[in-house]
Formats: C-alpha cells, sequence, structure tokens
C-alpha cells in the first residue's frame, strides 16, 4: 500500500516537476534579458550609430558587417552570410510638395515618395487633384474626371479597430496600389494619406507596387502626412480647383548585392531539425529603423544568446535569421526558403519579430489544431510575464515562404497602440523604444523557442 | 413538444441575449471613446495650459476650475466642490547639487528636493557621504559612522520584477523614511536613488515624511537621478573621502483651502447606492503631471460622458471624483470619505486610475470572493478589447478611505513598462500620453462600471 501511494504521489508530482523546470527555465531567461540586457545596446547601434537601413545602401552594409560580427561574439556553431540581389531604389534629394489656392499662393505640406515611385519630372508636377476614399472610387468616377489630375487617397485608418495592424490592413491597398490603379485613369500622380491614426506631421513612407506596368506608364506617388492630408482635404472642400504640386527626384537603380545575416546553434539531439527566430535587417529610410524592425533583430540575436547565458543546449538546430529587403522586395525571406529547399533542410519552426519593440502580448500562430492546442496549453508558464494572447493569425513576412506541411510559423505580437505613430517614418528612432520592453519581448520568444524545442513532436 | 422546444429555445438563449446586449453597450463604449475622444482634449489643457499641479499652488487652483467647468458643461445632474485643507510645500529656487573631489574640484548632478522637506541652510550643506542599500543598514553603521554625513540610499529598483509596482514598493521606503531615520543617527541630510529602472539624469520627486520628529532635527532630503547616482557611488569606491553639497531652498507653509471637484449622475433605481470613479488632481511640479495624474482625472471625467453618450443611464449614482492632494497629504481621499461617512452615504464601487495613461491590461480588486468571482465571470466581454488581468491587489491610494464592510474597491491596471521612466519628474508630460492608449483605459473603466451597475447585487 505504501509503495502504491508512493506511486501515485509520483505519478502526481510528475508534470509538477517538468512544470517546476519550465518555469525556473523561462524564469531565467526572463532575468537574464532585464538584468544582464544585450539586445537594446546592439539596437542603440543599429540605431545611434548606423541609422536607416534601406535595401542596397551603404547603412545596410553597415548594418550586415555589424550584426555578424556581434552574432561571431557570441560563440554560436556557425555563423554566415547568405548572398541575396535586393532591389536599390534610392529617395534623392528632400521632396517639395505644397496647395496652390491661387497663382502664387502656395502651403507646404510635408511628403515623402512612395517606394518603388518613379520621380516627378525635374521641374515637378501641378495639377488639379481629385480626393477618393479608396481603389474603387476610381471606377464610379471614370476616366474623364480623373484624366491629368494627381489622385488623392484619403481613407484614414479605422480608429476603433482595437488591432491597429487590422486599421493599416484595411488602408495599406491606397499606398500598395494606388498609382498602378490611377495610371490606368490616366491620373499624372497620387497622393496617399499616410498610415497613421494620429494627426501629425509626419510622411510615411513605404512600398508601392506598378505591377506589369510599362515604365513609360508609371506615375509618381507620394505620402502625405495625416495633419497635410487633413488640410488639403479641408481646402477642396472650400475649392475644387486648387492645384497640388509635387517633386521628387526618387530612382530605381540596378539590383545590388546583399545578404541575410545567419547564425546557428547546432542541435544536440535532432540537428537536422532547424528551428529559425528572425526579423528583417532593412528599413526604410526617414528614421532609423528602431521599431521596424532593428527592435525584431536584435530580439532574434538575443534569443540564441539568452539560451545559451541560461545553459540551455537545444536539441534542434537553432537559427537566427536576420533577413534582408522585407520592405521593398522580400528577397531575403524568399532566398532564405529557396536554399532551404534546395538543400532540402527541415525546418519545423520559424518565429518572426516585426511588429515593434513594445510590450510583449503574446502570438500570432500558423500552424495545425494539434500543433495549436500544444502551444496553447503553455499560457500558465506565459501568464507571470503577462503574456495572455495565443491566436491563429499572421505571423511573418520574412518566414511566410516557409511555409508547408507541419512547420508551425509564429509571430511576435507585441501591443499595437502606438506603432503606426512610428512606422515608416522620421519618428521611428531608438528613444521611442523602452529596454524594458524590447527585453520582455527577447525574453517571450526565447521561451517559445524554449518549449517549442523540448516539447514539440 | 413544439412549445416545449421553443421554450428550452428561450431558455437557452437567455444569456446569450443579456451577453449580446452587454457585447453591444461595451462595443459602443469602445468606438465612442475611439471615435470622439474628449478625454485627450482635456489632458491637453491640463498638461499645456495649466502644468504642474502641486497642491496648494495657482495651478492645482486652476485644475479645479478648469475641470469644474468641463463637468458643468456635461449635463450631469450635480457638480460641486468639496472644500479640503491641503499642505503647501514650495520646492523654491533650482536645487544645486555638486560632488567635490578635492577643494574647487566639482561635478554637478541633478537632484530635486523631496516633497515635504526642510530646506538646507542658505548656503547649503557640504559633508561626507555614506552609502547604503537601505534604512536597516544604518543600525549596522551605527551612530559614529553617519554623523555629520549624508546618507545616500543608493538601493535600486529591481529590474526583472515584471510588474514595476513592485520594484518601486520594494525601494520607496528608502524616500519616504529616510531622511526620518538617517536623522536619528546624526546625519545632516540624505540623498536618495530616484525611483526609476532607467538609467538617465532626471530626479523624482516624491513624498517623505519626518514622522513626530521635533522641527530642529530635521534634516533635508533630496532625489538624485539614477546616472546621478550611478556616479557619486563610482565615485566613492575610489574615493571615500569625497564630499557632496546640497543647496535647496524648499517649504512648508501655512495649510490652505483647496477642493475635490465632483460631479454626479443620479441613479434611476438605486440613487442612495453610489459608485465612485477619479483621480488625482494635484501632481508634482517638475513635470506637467500628464500620466500622474492627469490621466486619471480625464478618464474618470470620460467614463461618465461615455456612458451618458452611449445612452446608459446608470442604476445607482455614479460619481466623478478628482481627488486634491494624494501625492502629499491624501487629504482629499481622507475628506471625500469623511463626508460621505457624515452624511450616511452607501458607497458600494469605487475605480480609481492612478498608474499612468498607458494601455490597460485589466483591474486590481480590493472585494470580497463572490463579488471577485462576480467580476471575474465578465473576462468575455473584456478579451475583445485585450483586458485580462483581474487580480486581488491593491485599488488605489485615493478610494481607500472608502474601504468598509462590501463595497468593491478597483484600480485600472495599465501597462507599467514606462511608468517609473516618467513618475514624479520633469518628462511626466503630454507628449508621452498616447491617445489611443489613454482612451482605451477610460472605455475599460466605462465598461467595469456599466457591468458593476447592471450586475452586482
Amino acid at each position: 500500500m505504501r509503495k502504491l501511494i508512493f506511486l501515485v504521489f509520483l505519478i502526481a508530482l510528475g508534470p509538477v516537476f517538468g512544470q517546476n523546470k519550465d518555469e525556473k527555465q523561462i524564469r531565467a531567461i526572463y532575468d537574464t534579458a532585464l538584468l544582464d540586457a544585450k539586445g537594446y545596446d546592439w539596437l542603440e547601434y543599429l540605431s545611434n550609430q548606423i541609422g536607416g537601413r534601406l535595401s542596397g545602401s551603404l547603412n545596410a552594409e553597415m548594418a550586415v558587417n555589424y550584426t555578424k560580427k556581434q552574432l561571431d561574439s557570441l560563440g554560436l556553431d556557425n555563423v554566415w552570410l547568405q548572398p541575396v540581389m535586393v532591389p536599390k531604389w534610392v529617395r534623392g534629394t528632400p521632396e517639395i510638395a505644397y496647395i496652390e489656392t491661387s497663382p502664387g499662393k502656395t502651403t507646404n505640406v510635408p511628403v515623402c515618395a512612395l517606394g518603388g515611385s518613379v520621380a516627378t519630372p525635374a521641374t515637378g508636377i501641378k495639377a488639379q487633384v481629385v480626393e477618393v476614399q479608396g481603389l474603387e472610387d476610381l471606377e464610379k468616377l471614370g476616366r474623364e474626371k480623373v484624366e491629368g489630375k494627381i489622385v488623392f487617397y484619403n481613407r484614414p485608418m479605422q480608429a476603433n479597430l482595437i488591432q491597429t495592424f487590422e486599421a493599416y490592413g484595411g488602408c495599406v491597398d491606397q499606398r500598395y496600389s494606388g498609382a498602378m490603379e490611377a495610371g490606368k485613369y490616366g491620373a499624372v500622380g497620387v497622393i496617399v494619406r499616410s498610415m497613421n491614426l494620429r494627426l501629425d506631421d509626419y510622411p510615411h513612407a513605404g512600398a508601392m507596387s506598378y505591377g506589369d506596368m510599362p515604365e513609360s506608364q508609371r506615375i509618381p506617388a507620394a505620402a502625405i502626412s495625416t495633419n497635410g492630408a487633413e488640410l488639403l482635404s479641408g481646402m477642396l472642400k472650400l475649392n475644387p480647383d486648387i492645384r497640388f504640386y509635387l517633386k521628387q527626384t526618387c530612382r530605381q537603380y540596378e539590383d545590388v548585392k546583399s545578404y541575410n545575416v545567419i547564425g546557428e546553434i547546432k542541435g544536440s539531439e535532432r540537428p537536422d531539425e532547424i528551428m529559425v527566430v528572425g526579423g528583417h535587417l532593412d528599413s526604410w529610410d526617414l528614421g532609423d529603423g528602431a521599431h521596424d524592425d532593428g527592435a525584431g533583430c536584435v530580439q532574434s540575436m538575443e534569443v540564441l544568446r539568452l539560451l545559451k547565458k541560461t545553459g540551455y543546449k537545444p536539441k534542434r538546430t537553432l537559427r537566427v535569421v536576420l533577413f534582408m529587403n522585407e520592405e521593398n522586395g522580400l528577397r531575403g525571406g524568399n532566398k532564405y526558403a529557396e536554399v532551404a529547399r534546395a538543400k532540402n533542410e527541415k525546418h519545423v519552426f520559424a518565429l518572426e519579430s516585426d511588429a515593434g519593440g513594445f510590450t510583449p502580448r503574446g502570438f500570432n500562430l500558423e500552424c495545425n489544431d494539434s500543433q495549436y492546442n500544444l502551444i496553447n496549453s503553455w499560457k500558465p508558464l506565459f501568464e507571470p510575464y503577462l503574456i495572455h494572447l495565443f491566436r491563429k493569425g499572421h505571423s511573418g513576412a520574412d518566414i511566410r515562404p516557409l511555409k508547408e506541411n507541419d512547420i508551425v510559423l509564429a509571430g511576435l505580437m507585441p501591443d499595437s497602440q502606438r506603432y503606426f505613430d512610428h512606422h515608416h517614418a522620421a519618428n521611428d528612432t531608438f528613444e521611442h523604444v523602452n529596454k524594458r520592453e524590447l527585453q520582455l519581448g527577447a525574453a517571450t520568444m526565447a521561451s517559445l523557442v524554449y518549449l517549442v524545442d523540448k516539447y514539440l513532436k
């Protein structure tokens, strides 16, 4: 009887022992992240010593060299650069835009060329403006009301959506496809309201596309600050005949060679199964890219450092990948997946951080139901760290090309309320990243990697 | 049979219908808070047009008048001022402090007098420094090692605590009681490391007390910035004989008359049962008090506006109370409870917001188990708004004097990671409050008030 009781006791405590070990490992990860941080210092360098890292720029090259050197210093098993050809788009001299109410009577407004846009003629363009609330308005207006004009896309982000990424998703077609669509109706240029929930004076950059439109038909596209958009819209209501002037000198060059930066710890038991953690090293050029996505890069580097520092040796091979060119091409993400497939590498898990360095709230997961249920069962381990959200949803652009049967894709989900105040704008800068928030994100990622490594079948 | 099925159907849908109504009301509250915000504008005025609102100051008086006027404009049933005598402590001319390594060789460091401290002599004090890690070190050192010296309290906030208020609670005794304790050992002054998790140059003010120590024995107390504390500590390690100079001209005046600002909507069914929602109108003087606690005041005002605007008429009387003098006396909170008891008012619920205007995460609750279980059962209604935390814990200083049998006390719990970067310092300013985060907090409070009004027995 005694023996039986003892056995029951052991069985009952079994999962508790396991739990306790996990609790301790996770506690050690968070403690190290908060008491012995490294990610924040790396971000300081990337942001303040290097700055904006647009694909193909000198800064992007410096960031490749700097992060490789930092990974080299961590004592990983392998660190290497994976070559990838990337687009090189250059903004040129600062853009100029103004509203002209009558000849010579002008009001300057803050704009920036959208990434991938063509330049205006050297003397700029000046035309009447037609304001629309989205792509679908063009068909209603028809060619005669659009031809020869500048189309002004002014549908704002929907402020009552709690998750700001949803509000972004509901607007970004104007930026991405606005010029291509307006060009079909004979517009001479487009102005897009910045993807920003706040009213301020920052124009927000971002990628746009002409699809397969011939070069001769491409029209210039620029973002206008939200205050500028409000002003322009208000003035159009008073006088629909006002004109808008835009001058930008941006240019697309030939593709240039760049790199994904990769480091790995070889798995102790299943070295052929690969787990990836990453962010993208490139950024837009207006700010220093601290939130988008310097934060995700240094958090990903931290994951390997935190696991090493806390003495955890992954059973599977753990790779950090700093992807190049997420912003205007996704070449790095595509190249990484292409090479992985060519080498027949088996990827079981990939985690991306690309939603800012704010307080972590949970994860978006792309996986099957049984994988989801497994991950969701770890919720109690995360609750002491105020991590509550485990839901199905978009993981991350750079890891998405890895998607195939059985791989678990995850995206860190930080608090999103402030993100679009800074996203792609001149105020995406280091001082807006809080050290604790950044480091908590890194610890949250490292804890998920630890649990996946240990418990994923 | 048909009838029975229909009946079962009705019963089954009963709670769902109720749920749907609650879901709709709460959705309307959040929509209004985000699409038709008022709190953020009020905060802009309080912060930028008025500024820091230390009890007894002209600014505090202006804030009383401004908020009363705004409440008047909301069409409430009653708005009034509740007189309360408050302490009047004035900082005087900016403090001066430096470290002297040898005669004439000095390094200035940023300090501020702690609230309630006495001044130094007009020529300042200069003395050797003894660094301690807390009050308990004084006994170990004994009078001979303390007498005639400046005691430097340098125990930092514990960075690996996830909830920063816990880290604050673990340090603040140095600030509050440091001078009183050091005075007993013959110290001539105290310098306290700022309650700040970040390394920066802002000294953080805050209340201190001499207990019932005679005036003649009181010694001056100042906070030093965290960078200053690190520097001083480092220099002491190199040379324990360095001297510290401090000059401050602060002064405690006679108590002056001020006010709690109160507005109410009379309950439609149970007017004698009172629900309170509030924050404190006073602040420290170095910044503009936007987070502490301008945010809590305007969120509390918003609660009444949001319920009115969404057409909800409370069954119980709902009061907003903007308490005066939380920071250095709690006179407003005590006065409100005293008057309530004298008038035999029945308070069933009180909710305070005094932890910054950051993204809301949940509530701290002081209540009995059945009340807790009721409130916790509303969790699913809050989840779409990313509100997850319903736990027992400290509600709020101003509403605590109302504590007695059966009353439910609650404190809004925002994300706390950045709070102590700004708390009581010159950088507690409007630009560090995010409009969405502030308004989400107001909506979260209004939703809780709605559910309490509807479902609390």
